[in-house]
């Protein structure tokens, strides 16, 4: 009685290649089998609430939205802002009691595909409420959550995160803004810019991070970052021209000043000098969208080239009919399948309730999905050939706007830093300390489960439970779980070797670690496309074949051949392993 | 006596990062060593004379071109044209006796590197005299040269390549464009249209390509493609508005059409019949300059960022200080050597009186080269983060010219088909008839002069004479040639057994073709930095130990590194073969 979001949302694609299919099942990292297997589902209930929304927001993109047009001018036009108004996109995942959709994050992940649509508007909402007003969500009072989301759900006002500074962009703790607390004490004076601010020029309502001084136990003195909700109409706020970008051209990026900005001490968000965990939250909670995003747009993308490969002819023979081609939806279609997997995998596990952190999930998912539509987009436009190269198609515009997802929410370089750091950091814990207590769930912590078990294995192999009479993923994947468990195996002997060989002085490795970044992304994507297709097959889903297909040594037909690839994913392995 | 026209040309690049130091010397593919070793040299006269070029046009470059302008105008204004003209640079090739600069494929070449900096310019400067003029070059007659050549060599005239058509791309034989000969046979008229001509609206002088009836010994009519000169004056010729591109928007590309056009039959290129082997001896002929292009825009982007990457602060150190943005200058590094040592190899072979076809060479250079500069482009945006992706500098118009490289002069899909059937065709023959004589020099003759070696060889080792007490590489580099010579065996018994298996309809088994094609473009690549890098360790030069410097497991310095790099071009063998 429960089913995937993905499963109903998407039919087959029109044009000749496959849909994607559903959503299956999968583990975490495949080492506590119950965090990630079965595959999370929603109800019945659930399903028919996305699909009323859906619905509407997919006729809008199409019929409404002129995406060329808003390249074309820099600029959103107020008929299409006030469309995604009354669709109450502004506040997807606002609860209904402040006037919001109150979506869980898997139905946000899923009206993600279709705004993803244009890079522009998904930007622009993706900054009002993924950073721009998620502070006061996560951790705002309840006068400061009932004073701004009504306005900000309906998209009367927009929000806008002000953290990055010129000196300060991956290194966030530098900034220099300052918040002077006033001698009443009753407010802060802020004084500081910001830049690249996404929707910096139409923002009513900003998050924006400064220096603030703390006196510390000691009773010391300390510069500590703190998170204030600061409206444009406390004065002091200016901002610069609209900063002139090679994609998503349609946002509104730029320059954010605050001059003697009077802020009242209650709207600081969480604690004085608590910012920069505020800050760390909020971007951490808003990046496992990409994976859907992605997906949404690169599924598009097959359809659109699709369409024309099943039409143009050279050599007397259509292009589809070429291997070539051929192996280009096959990329796109595996990178389509898997990062869509990694994302409601995360999503429906933030869903759970209480379900711990998920950030370093949701980095892998913004590293992944990132890097394979930046890829996906270069292979659909050249399936156009010349045409794929002029502004009479979007694919080119596609190109643009997918670049800034390698550097945005975090570049990708931090990111696997952080993935690697987090895990190994917990690895080392647990092997200098057996005795504390393994808190389920958390990716770092599965894999110091993992080490431990390990201690206790001989061979070559480990067993996680996925496969056998009692295992997790149906019998005719277990050889891919199988290949998992490996590698699983040897990612783990691996990380002992480096913190035996590196220690602490790790944290300088950086190549070392983006390997071991790399390792665990792909053994997240391998665990949640294995939990998906063994959940696709369990309940007999529709196409749910061509999620399992090998074509073996033959051209790739048009259609997913996702585990021929997903199995080549592990392949890397070898190599990304010192 | 003799010097690399590289070594002279480059100093070490300003910024930090190390300077791509000179040629060195290397082999065709391995195989008949004494056509690729030594690296080819020029003259200290060729190289007096090229450093007279080169300083004028890259101070032109350097203080004249405003390619931001040129972009944003979508035109290369009249007065950069004009001092394009006053530098002789649309005239590089055409012989000094029609007052052209009458230089040889490699100054040739080492011109493109600073040409390249503004891809508009490049592709004007390219579809004029690459393309455009070359059949009248290479193939046209006395009084067609005396006739064209000096208008065209003072860029007076400007001259586009009609080959393309809106159902014809990569299939060039099914072009639609129709020369029927006047009753009295002393006219053709030309009808048709074609697509993407770049100078399509500049030009007044076409080399076009259409379908001329034409009687076979039989007495058949057959329709058989053939080339001609047609001026624009000769009426019926108009073009379409410029194409809006993502990227070398300063260059012209139209439509242009012929209606009743009326040529002289004095106006054939080559024979009535002839013109599909003129038009690929054209495209041919060209693409090689693509890898000094490449590495010529890389190496300004190495400079580039590496100033950034000295100067910026994050984390309290400055970028160039990160393993993850030093891997990022070693890509580039490495990049832009291994593609410049196969351009220069290339384009020396070229250079030798009554040296063979090379077009297999030129064809692995481009796709090697097309997609090296793609992957540095965008690691340079990296680099800059955010500011990479703004239009205030470079590095956004570098990403978008360079997009077009994996499309045009044959698209990267095509040629690798062709470079592997090239040299799958040439070692089948071999294989049934092992008595013809090997003609040298050919790579598919090399291939299959390998192959016959192979037939005396049992162990796993194939000694092609490059190391050893008569070897051709330095000692120091032994090891890297005994590599190459193993994977060229491995290379060869895996072409035998596809050749087994599949037979003749290997050429529909495209994605088995794709792999063999990367292999031969490595081994290439691979061949073409140990030739060059031996050549700069024996001659002593400056920074060659740059050139052979291995860092081992340490985060990689800024500076080449290409060895360690270089051996990860042969790691990518065992993936790629079947």
């Amino acid at each position: 009685s429960t089913r995937s979001v993905c499963s109903a949302a998407h039919p087959a694609a029109p044009g000749g290649a496959a849909a994607i299919p559903a959503c299956g099942s999968a583990p975490r990292l495949a080492c506590a089998a119950e965090e990630v297997f079965p595959y999370p589902e929603i109800s019945n209930e659930e399903l028919a609430e996305i699909n009323q929304f859906v619905g509407p927001v997919e006729k809008f993109f199409n019929e409404e939205v002129d995406s060329k047009k808003i390249d074309q001018d820099a600029k959103i036009p107020p008929e299409t802002l006030q469309g995604l108004r009354d669709l109450g996109l502004f506040g997807m995942q606002i609860p209904e009691e402040y006037g919001g959709l109150g979506l869980s994050n898997t139905l946000y992940a899923r009206l993600g595909e279709v705004t993803s649509l244009d890079g522009s508007i998904a930007v622009t909402l993706a900054a009002h409420q993924a950073i721009g007003l998620k502070g006061i969500l996560i951790a705002g009072t309840e006068e400061q959550k009932a004073k701004y989301l009504p306005r900000l759900a309906s998209g009367e006002h927009i929000a806008a995160f002000c953290l990055t500074e010129p000196g300060s962009g991956s290194d966030a703790a530098s900034i220099q803004t300052r918040a002077t607390l006033s001698e009443d004490g009753k407010h802060f004076l802020l004084n500081g810019s910001k830049v690249w601010i996404s929707n910096g020029g139409l923002a009513s309502i900003f998050t924006v991070f400064a220096r603030t001084e703390v006196v510390d136990k000691d009773g010391q003195v300390k510069d500590k970052i703190t998170a204030f909700i600061v409206e444009r109409d406390f004065g002091g706020v200016t901002h610069g021209k609209p900063e002139d970008k090679l994609g998503i051209r349609g946002s509104n990026t730029c320059e954010v000043h605050f001059e003697n900005t009077k802020v009242p001490i209650e709207n600081v968000i969480g604690e004085v000098g608590g910012g920069f965990k505020v800050a760390m939250n909020i971007l951490n909670s808003g990046r496992f969208s990409m994976g859907s995003g992605s997906a949404g747009m690169i599924k598009k993308l097959i359809e659109l080239t699709s369409e024309y490969a099943c039409t143009r002819k050279q050599f007397n023979k259509k292009l589809s009919q070429f291997g070539l081609i051929q192996e280009k939806f096959c990329l796109m279609a595996v990178k389509a399948y898997v990062m869509e997997s990694m994302a409601y995998l995360t999503a429906g596990m933030m869903d759970r309730p209480g379900f711990p952190d998920c950030s370093v999930e949701a980095a892998m998912v913004k590293v992944f999905s990132s890097e394979g539509a930046w890829a996906c987009v270069s292979e659909a436009l050249q399936i156009l050939g010349g045409l794929g190269y002029m502004k009479d198609y979007p694919y080119e515009r596609f190109l643009r706007d997918t670049r800034i997802l390698l550097i945005f929410e975090g570049t990708n370089e931090i990111l696997r830093l952080y993935i690697a750091l987090t895990g190994i950091q917990h690895a080392g814990k647990i092997l200098t300390d057996k005795i504390k207590a393994i808190k389920k769930g958390n990716m770092g912590v599965a894999l110091g489960e993992f080490l431990t078990r390990l201690q206790d294995t001989l061979g070559r192999k480990v067993d996680l439970g996925l496969v056998g009479d009692h295992g997790v993923v149906h019998p005719s994947l277990q050889e891919n779980a199988k290949k998992l468990e490996e590698n699983v195996y040897y990612f783990g002997t691996t990380v002992r070797g480096l913190l035996s060989r590196f220690g602490k002085t790790i944290v300088e490795e950086q190549l070392v670690l983006k390997r071991v970044a790399d390792v665990v992304i792909n053994l997240y994507a391998m665990t949640a496309a294995i939990s998906r297709a063994s959940r696709s097959i369990s309940i007999g889903l529709r196409n749910h074949d061509h999620e399992v297909s090998v074509p073996q040594d033959q051209p790739f037909p048009l259609r997913l051949c996702s585990w021929e690839q997903a199995g080549c994913i592990s392949g890397e392995l070898d190599q990304t392993l010192p």
